[in-house]
Formats: structure tokens, sequence, C-alpha cells
């Protein structure tokens, strides 16, 4: 089961990569552009049928090593398999 | 109007922080992992109300600054502001 991790920097964090790629794309012209925030993105392949708990590991992989919940905030998504 | 780019690694280029995940996970003892691959995602606020045309924009941004299209795919998602 693919599972999709969602890592994102909480509300107030600074986020410097963003800026930088803000300024850049100012810089390029893009005048439309009032901010950018990044985040990044996990897919685990998992060997669990139940979405449950393939969500459930994967909430407690989140907490011990994936995300640094000091600063970040995570959101899973499963996706399916239905083909 | 809020743009999201989800970048990727093309199939077959190597994801050696993908990997690096997958065998902490694997050493820390989630067996279940049978492969980790990882992405960025950015998230744009631009001043545009045509959602098409955001797209458009977004899309240009990509090829010239944000992606490297050699390497990396590209998916844009626009945020409804129902609220």
């Amino acid at each position: 089961m693919k599972v999709t991790v969602t890592i994102s920097l909480k509300p107030g964090v600074l986020d410097p990569q963003g800026r930088a790629i803000e300024n850049s794309l100012l810089s390029l012209g893009y005048q439309d552009v009032a901010g950018v925030s990044t985040g990044k993105q996990i897919i685990l392949d998992i060997n669990e049928d139940d979405e449950a708990r393939a969500i459930q590991k994967c909430a407690k992989m989140c907490e011990t090593l994936l995300v640094n919940t000091v600063i970040e905030d995570y959101e899973i998504t499963v996706e399916r398999e239905d083909a």
C-alpha cells in the first residue's frame, strides 16, 4: 500500500527556502507571486493491506523518524490501488 | 490563488534520500517498509483570479526555475478558495 506523508513547516516557523524561491521568482519578473512556502513529501510502500493499520504504522514512523514535530506538521494520505 | 507544485524524481533516477530513509526505518524495526521515495512541494500564492492562467504562469515558473526537468517531474494543483 502506498502511503504519502506530506510534511510542511508549522505556521510561524521561518522558511528561508521559500523566501529564496520567492525572491528568485520576483527577480525573474514574476511579479504576481505573493508568497512561497515549501514542504517535503515521502512516499512509503508498506506491506500492509489494512488501510487503518498502514496509517497507524506510518504515523509512528513520522513521530519517531520522519518528522521533526517541534517545527513541522504532517499529513498522511493513502493512495488507493483499485486497478 | 494558492497553487501547489509537487515535484518528484523521474522513474529510474536514483533517490539516495529515499534509500537512506528506507534503511533507517528498517534498522528501527519497521520491517514492512518495501520502498521509499521522496519529493518536494512548493506552494505558491499567486495574485491571479483565473485558474487556467494561474496554472499557465506556474508551469512557466516550473520550467524556468523551480523544476530540473531533466531528472524531475512536476504536477500542478490548484487549491480552491471557496470559503
